[in-house]
């Protein structure tokens, strides 16, 4: 998906909500392990019952791969059945040396060669440049680079400042700037960050931001909007727990879309207040 | 496997060679494309030439996933045929928030979860503290943490000194180290940072490293030695490309087995120069 495209749903659906696929066997609705594939089939009910309301989901691999092969299964048939209006992110966390990156790109990318074919993926930038490359020589392609997380964790190392004080976040989003554009690279800034947001917005004043930590983690709509949207609204903003796990009885899907219709309502008067649409 | 059983195998076999199973079924001989599985007879054949001149085994999980779920079935019987003897190593660089990295731990330390029980993994530190965590707490597992990678990326941000002058990958290892053990810990440090060494000696003195970037990428395993050998060794030098990609012929494996052999008696003599043996 183009960022054009991206602006265009945006703006239809009056909604930047990204809804996180994070699904957990042991907490899902106990009707669904009936199913041949509980996992898949809670996926598929939570898309078909939110795919009006966001524009984008993101499955997070972990909750995949800790399954092994049959997680991976669960997976690949998730990523076959997400609307064509919705942008696909891979939450990888992905990042090696350049000939290794290079096959991560190829497991998330390349459907051909994995039945994957996700439009981003999220990737760590410790080891540098070389282990960003490949994933932004994929035409078509976006690279969601980590910059200022949610978690307390963050501060560890992220936040440390070099001689002149720009904090490491800040130095990784200025490196990046020079590998990618606006059209083929993301940063991940945290909800729970607030006026961070004004320091990304001085080196990213462009570039679309995937924001985690709104709902369970505790970050907030309005501040991430006031310190974070432009004019082609630029974020996107993720809700995985607060949604998918509203329930877990058999209502799981019909409470998952009121949680999701409450955060898209709420954006949606921040697009309109703010004169996205 | 412990600390005292890794050095104890060091010790028995005169050798600290860790082989990379970066196993990329467009690189292993075609005959090999015969089997059911090519890349786990490949791993299969490799692992039987030269399980007596290493200690460590450590597949880069990218060339398994980019193949999908066949893919994470190769690594799981692969990982089956490990032998006993030998300490393996899930070369992944995963690193999440806690609940997720939480899932990465279980894919790959639980062998009920997810069909593999590997003895460490290697874990990306720019989310912090809550991010390590959870691999750090899984008894009897091993977590290897990126200081100063191999790659010409690697000085991208890992270099960045702070108002101190220290650089990153030192703030790394000083922080890592209030986190986990010489037990529990070890540090990646390419054999490409030479003098570099000396500084991640002064602060992880008795800490393992695991070192990659012999062979291929060009490091030089004297200097390492020179630099980063312990009175325990406290070394587990990688070497995979010049290894398992020595021959393309129905020879590969004693071929080898002859490279794995040349490194393992520069090692022995490394070992007995420096009176650890």
């Amino acid at each position: 998906m183009t960022r054009n495209e991206l602006i265009h749903q945006i703006k239809v659906k009056r909604s930047f909500l990204c809804v996180g696929l994070d699904t957990d066997i042991q907490k899902i609705p106990t009707h669904l392990l009936d199913y041949e594939d509980p996992v898949f089939e809670f996926n598929r009910q939570i898309i078909e019952a939110t795919a009006d309301l966001c524009v984008a989901y993101k499955p997070n691999i972990a909750f995949y791969e800790s399954m092994g092969g049959a997680g991976w299964e669960s997976l690949r048939k998730t990523w076959g059945i997400l609307p064509k209006d919705c942008f696909s992110i891979a939450d990888a966390k992905r990042g090696d040396i350049g000939n290794t990156s290079e096959r991560y790109a190829k497991a998330f990318f390349d459907q051909q060669h994995s039945g994957l074919g996700f439009d981003a993926i999220t990737v760590a930038p410790y080891m540098g440049h070389d282990s960003v490359q490949p994933f932004l020589q994929f035409q078509g392609k976006w690279t969601i680079i980590l910059a200022l997380t949610s978690n307390t964790g963050g501060m560890d190392f992220q936040a440390i400042t070099d001689a002149g004080g720009v904090p490491l976040f800040e130095r990784v989003i200025q490196k990046a700037n020079t590998w990618g554009n606006t059209a083929n690279l993301m940063y991940v800034v945290g909800a729970t960050r607030g006026q961070a947001f004004e320091s990304v917005r001085k080196h990213a004043p462009d570039h679309f931001l995937l924001v985690p930590g709104v709902g369970a983690q505790g970050g907030d709509l309005q501040e991430v909007c006031k310190y974070g949207m432009t004019a082609d609204c630029g974020l996107l903003v993720n809700a995985t727990r607060s949604i998918i796990y509203a329930s877990n009885g058999t209502d799981f899907a019909e409470r998952a879309r009121q949680e999701a219709h409450i955060l898209q309502q709420q954006m949606e008067r921040e697009l309109v207040a703010r004169g996205v649409v």
